[in-house]
């Protein structure tokens, strides 16, 4: 086991905090760019009393709406370009993840010369890294990405259809203001989906994580045992605060690196996903939970052991006479059953995805980001063949 | 659950790392006071390594050694003055959990004003916390008390016989170098006192937080597992250096803030410790070992539901017909046993005290720190005939 590891943003947790978002951005700034997807936000009142919190601790609002929820690069653009146009001196993102994504590339794109695309991982080249950023203050409404307290974004290129990423330093939020009353409003479906993202983000790092790091499987264990006690509750009646608490608690950890830190994983299935989003605009952890089981399924017949860990942790599975292979097969049917029982899909076919470009989505994916070997990194390393097989599984 | 929290530490984990204490510490100074115990660190080579990749790297070394188990007010005084008389820049603690809590004492000290001991929590007056700071870096010998990576110190005022602490933003090591390999030569005892006082931070806000923080709580399961799986391995081949791996990591995050987060736990059995050790210079943990099991005892009287889920969820205690006491029993003393297994002391006649002064002991632990009902803060808050009460179950 071997990492450095640093995570700086200060979090400020519980019911009610969003009232302490002008305060947390006065400290930054005076002149905020506030950054929304425009819709529920504005419906539901928690626009509002943001802008009043920030107007009450002295810094003035210039708005930036409508990011979409694949955020693209052009609103990231956008974004950029209004920031640098009002001298924004800090950027607050109110919303899901595809709002702090947008947020956090805008903050850094303010600075960023050159080709914009340059910023994130997308193939052979090694991408420009932003060496600075506008402060970030991240308001997430919903309990699934992390993206509150990391410093990672994930943007659509749609010239290009590429979905990648940018992960460096800078983009660490100087503060999150995690308020899980501002998630009462959130639909069952989204509620689903975040839930399965929470749980997707652990076990990237749980099943493509080098060897040796037993404390890092627990508190994976830890982060899906939690959304799979608190998740249904917060599924079933959505003004259950304190199930939405413990579901936002636990997609904050479950990508703030506390979990991940020292596995080295790739992250096969967000990669897979990101390319069927990025053709199709389905929602990312609905895409999620119809690729995870399929990878699982597919990877578990080269490290079945893991995978028989992961039932018998987190689903009480015994094995019966030391068979790992059925252990791991009844831990993945009971995972996949879980997420059907909360409404995510599990099939491409349920979101209309059919068969017929499964060869690009495969080399597709591949042109985002490949080992040396051409494979896309994980354990095991997927050929442009093994996605195939993947998505097929899937359909 | 509601809190605020940052941790700004970077940490560079893994065997070997030592060689980059000269790159952490030439990106805080160039002038570090080093400080250290003095004696196992130079026997077995550490210092001259330390030294050696210090000077590499452009940094000047004023040695502050010969810190004590229980660091003196006075060893901390003695250190900022030579800090000031050497103009440091940066303050290096290369040892276990006294050289680190000293050196971050030092590091505040350097700059405080008026009377020393006001920088400390110790009875009915508010501290005059810190606000200022020499940078701080830490590399510990010893898996054991977490002071690497987060912002508290414990300090025994030998004029007074209190122990007692101090927490503060600015005393958060700018980098904890954190190398295992650097553990291997620690003695049998020595690792066992470690893996009770890792385990002990994370019982302390398992048993005494609030309600409703199931994700920490089984973050504190993870850590306890860890600790149990690799400990003995690490005490019974002191050279196995992956067992000397997985506890460290296990120790860092005991007390990183990552477990306790919005617990809000008090420290009964670490205050009730701090007593003792002011008094009679025995080993913190061994001093842990003694009264943990007897405080669980205690406690588990008012809170049965908690003391049985540590039970089941760490010894696997099946309940029989529902009853929460036997099994809240049974997994208190498997824990002491497994104390005991490893070689730690669970009875104060091992640490060579009576029963003399127990009343003494109580009414010091409440000069320290208490609740407006003069109380012990803990779950329950402990009175005087508590504490005293729990001492004489561990004679």
């Amino acid at each position: 086991m071997q990492f450095d590891f640093m995570n700086p943003t200060k979090i400020i947790f519980g019911a009610g905090t969003l009232s302490r978002l002008g305060e947390a951005a006065r400290a930054a700034g005076t002149r905020a760019l506030l950054v929304t997807g425009g819709g529920s936000v504005k419906r539901n009142g928690t626009f509002e009393r943001a802008v009043a919190s920030l107007q009450a601790a002295g810094v003035s609002v210039t708005e930036c709406e409508g990011v979409e929820p694949n955020p693209r690069l052009s609103t990231v653009l956008r974004g950029a370009q209004t920031a640098r146009d009002e001298q924004c001196d800090v950027v607050i993102a109110l919303g899901g993840g595809s709002s702090m994504d947008a947020a956090k590339a805008m903050a850094a794109m303010v600075f960023h010369e050159g080709e914009p695309w340059d910023m994130f991982f997308a193939g052979e080249k090694k991408p420009r890294l932003p060496v600075r950023a506008l402060p970030i203050i991240t308001v997430p409404t919903l309990a699934a990405t992390g993206s509150e307290m990391n410093s990672g974004a994930v943007i659509t290129n749609e010239r290009t259809t590429q979905k990648s990423f940018v992960q460096a330093p800078v983009l660490f939020p100087k503060t999150a203001i995690v308020d899980p009353e501002l998630t009462l409003t959130v639909p069952p479906d989204q509620t689903a989906y975040g839930i399965c993202d929470l749980i997707t983000h652990v076990t990237e790092g749980y099943f493509n994580g080098v060897d040796g790091t037993p404390l890092q499987d627990r508190f994976a264990e830890s982060v899906i045992l939690t959304a799979m006690e608190w998740g249904p509750k917060a599924v079933a009646d959505g003004s259950d605060l304190e199930a939405r608490t413990q579901i936002q608690w636990a997609s904050v950890v479950a990508l703030n690196g506390w979990v991940q830190i020292g596995t080295q994983a790739g992250f096969p299935v967000h990669m897979i996903e990101h390319t069927l989003s990025a053709h199709h605009d389905v929602a990312h952890a609905a895409g999620l939970a119809v690729v995870n089981p399929a990878w699982m399924r597919f990877a578990a017949a080269s490290r079945p052991e893991r995978f028989a860990q992961f039932a018998e942790r987190v689903f009480g599975v015994r094995r019966n006479g030391g068979n790992a292979d059925a252990a791991a097969r009844e831990g993945i049917d009971r995972f996949e059953a879980f997420l059907r029982s909360i409404g995510c899909p599990t099939r491409l076919s349920e979101l209309g995805i059919g068969g017929e470009l499964i060869d690009t989505y495969a080399a597709d994916t591949l042109r985002v980001i490949h080992n040396k070997e051409g494979k896309l990194p994980g354990r095991p390393a997927l050929s442009r063949d093994d996605i195939v097989a993947v998505l097929r599984a899937a359909l």
